[in-house]
């Protein structure tokens, strides 16, 4: 074999100038690092009420742009980054402070904040064993501990970690729809002999779930509604009456999506008796369990999810009540191997020739998303670190406090408590006895001014119609003096609501 | 007005233990963050060559479970933390090494990689104004800067930041289809008076791209696969014949999908042309430019993507190649008023009656999410503390590099280079003048071993059925000598390979 050439012969070639490659220096992490440390460290020492501070947007805009750079920078400007961090967090919703009790965002585990530092810094996308090498494995062993407590026997389930519940319903639902019409993925959607396909779900499902006919194409007009019993949870009668009905209309419907813990109010769809409907005539069961699915790892609130080890699959957000950085889902399917009926389809350089006991841990031909973060070690960490407890303890704190908050409202006259909580989330209205006639209009003018007021953050729903104020308690910094504080920070904006809109009346 | 009672005369409530709250301490999140720091310090210092080191699951998995506490921890445990970023960072691909080469994933800006851990501990999801005021402000400044650069008039054209390509792909296919076929949403995908609803894409598409026909219910058989040129471009005379005879077929083409940057050799789709083709047919054109899309920021490298401003719309990846953590995908509508008409669809608890100047700013309708990490403002910092000339200079270097790499193995008798570089992806194979007859057998031996190497890190595609091995240049410390380390590391595998299968052909 005669000597090789090399690749010196070639034209000279210079690498990039020191002023670029400073932007890289473990230096400048390290004054980074020291910002967003202080910067966070003030953020949580604080210990006042304040839920959001709501800014108009062209004014933000101004801000915004007069904190970018004109010139070639020469280093890092720390003052230019600690200026961009308090602007982040000032016009932010305050997740930390008691006074955030307005949706189902999380307070995280400050272990878990600092890992996605990690994980941005050294990427592992981790749809692929090879290149997320850890959080396949975490994948298996997150797993195995839902498994143990599901009554699953090992190797008979699988789980796919995802990024949002919306796209877990979406993957849950064409999954059922690939196994119930074999031909829809590569034929495309279509009436069959038994008429156009069609899913079934609750009146209170996710706006997601609704979604999910109009993107696989079944068509919204294809979504059966089932009606809710007064605990606003799917009735077992009503939903049989209404898949009889759809039969009638023509309709073939394939999966029930039913809800453990509604975004209106918190509420567990009876799931075995919906397991049952669902066997019984053939439909798979999905379960958005996005918010109540954390319910599992707790041995006093399994019992309000019971049920959900009888569905096909059902999908959990660890980012909502298992206190991880967003965004962290689990998609559970009861039966092995249906995961990979996904996305039926391959591609060479996605499915390389592998070892057998490497295939079986790759993700990548059962998740939507080809670069996938690896936030399953998000929860994993927290989980390796503190232990199961710590999820049980800040979840039943949470509902326990939410109980509380229920018991206090109700023992006020001038609130009006809308349902027995089933989780971390209460909707109420204000009903003084000189309450306006236009209760609606009065609970979202509340809801709104008690918004400006900056100090608490709550949100409004819909309930058959009528406006309800909610409260969402995320945060175990909430304690009961903070429902108190709310209950007189509503009064005080009422009777201000009350005095100006009389004031109008009498003007008009 | 009587005296209104307060909540104090209930039961009482204890608020969680001490124990349970210091996990949620500013002093353990210090604890945290120095762990990291000086884990990843470490990690960037190191200046060897290392691609990937690949270990069994099983192994893996017994590491990872030993890691687990056992007890109830005490407080924060500093040395199981550093054991766990340890393992973390042994066992993923080494994207800031010089010896990874393998795939798009991104060396990112460290000072984006800081802002994950803030936005991690102060979560806002920036689908609604509300919860993520900033990061809608930074869209709206990121798409302007962009809007300049396509030469779109100011407020004629929309942007929505999104969690991946895939994702992306998918919104823009739908968007497309719910505009062509109006009743889709709601009444599903059926056969029309034209055909069935179809998508035509290039033959060097990511698989998610063709994936989006399954999902859509329009169905893999209604994707026509449009044939490359030599330049695995789309062909576009071919590509007129492609459709002519989709018509004939009885399928209802829709939508084009072009590529700007293809996973498989960085090939840019000749833009300027297929928007005249799909003008002319009445079509819509989408560019998956995950990859080249960044090419809009460099003044020199624009050109390469010239007609990308004639498409519908364009997606890009800036956690590829704008250094961005993942995910950070931006997507824009040529027109103004497109992108709400993804979703169509409403929620009570999702449209609250803002003011019109916020609703301005919402993206909630827009998003296939619900939670959307606020990722854009990873990009938009670095933006603001670094100038656009940072982007620049990053992606021109990575795509001089791969010029110098062509350049270099071009020159040497035993490699076959096999196209000219367009971006930073180069495809080659090795072939001595002894190597074996199986050449496709020989370069996937090659990846192989030289991932088992753990020195250097490269992939391998499939270009019209033959094996050839690639490198993706996404790290600026990359130099010519590794290169020349590379080729050096092809050789020497190459050489054992070949004895060790004459070997056993012999002994056969």
């Amino acid at each position: 074999m005669t000597s090789s050439p090399t690749c010196a012969d070639n034209a000279p070639w210079s690498p990039p100038s020191a002023a670029f490659t400073r932007f890289f220096d473990p230096e400048q992490l390290g004054q980074a690092i020291t910002v967003a440390h202080e910067t966070l460290a003030t953020h949580l020492a604080k210990d006042d009420v304040e839920g959001i501070r709501l800014e108009l947007p062209g004014a933000l805009l101004a801000e915004a742009r007069a904190l970018m750079t004109e010139a070639e920078p020469e280093g890092f400007d720390a003052e230019r980054f600690t200026a961009i961090l308090d602007l982040y967090l000032r016009t932010g919703i305050k997740v930390n402070s008691r006074g955030y009790m307005g949706r189902q965002f999380s307070s995280v585990a400050p272990v878990s904040a600092v890992f996605d530092m990690v994980s941005a810094m050294a990427p592992q996308p981790a749809s692929f064993y090879e290149a997320g090498q850890l959080a396949n494995v975490a994948d298996k062993i997150i797993a195995e501990e839902f498994g143990r407590r599901l009554g699953w026997p090992s190797n008979s389930f699988e789980m796919v970690s995802t990024s949002g519940a919306s796209l877990a319903n979406m993957t849950a639902v064409l999954t059922a729809r690939n196994r119930h019409f074999a031909r829809s993925w590569k034929s495309g959607v279509a009436i069959g002999p038994r008429g156009r396909p069609a899913i079934a779900i609750g009146e209170d499902s996710h706006f997601s779930v609704s979604r999910v006919a109009g993107i696989l194409g079944l068509g919204e007009d294809q979504v059966v509604r089932l009606p809710l019993n007064v605990q606003r949870q799917i009735s077992v009668p009503a939903a049989a009456t209404a898949l009889n009905s759809a039969v009638e209309r023509g309709l073939d419907v394939f999966c029930i999506v039913a809800t453990a813990g509604t975004t209106s109010i918190g509420a567990n769809d009876p799931l075995e008796a919906l397991a049952q409907l669902a066997r019984d005539r053939g439909l798979w069961l999905h379960v958005d369990a996005a918010h109540n699915g954390a319910f599992l790892l707790s041995d006093r609130l399994r019992e309000r999810v019971r049920g959900i080890e009888l569905a096909n699959s059902f999908c959990l957000d660890a980012h909502k009540t298992l206190f991880a950085p967003a965004a962290c889902t689990l998609l559970f399917y009861r039966d092995r191997g249906l995961a990979a009926t996904a996305f039926p389809q391959t591609a060479s350089y996605v499915l390389d020739p592998y070892e057998d006991e490497i295939s079986r841990f790759e993700s990548g031909t059962k998740n939507f998303e080809c670069t996938k973060r690896p936030s399953i070690l998000n929860l994993w960490l927290t989980w390796a670190l503190f232990g199961r407890g710590f999820f049980e303890t800040k979840l039943e704190h949470l509902v326990d406090l939410t109980r509380a908050a229920h018991d206090d409202l109700m023992s006020l006259p001038d609130f009006v408590v809308a349902h027995e909580p089933e989780s971390n989330i209460l909707c109420f209205t204000y009903r003084p006895s000189d309450a306006p006639r236009d209760l609606d209009g009065f609970q979202l003018e509340l809801r709104n001014r008690i918004r400006a007021g900056n100090r608490y953050f709550i949100s409004k729903v819909d309930l058959d119609g009528a406006t309800v104020l909610r409260i969402v308690l995320m945060n175990h910094r909430i304690g009961r003096s903070d429902i108190s504080g709310l209950v007189e920070e509503i009064r005080r904006h009422g009777r201000e609501i009350i005095e100006d809109w009389s004031a109008h009346e009498v003007a008009a």
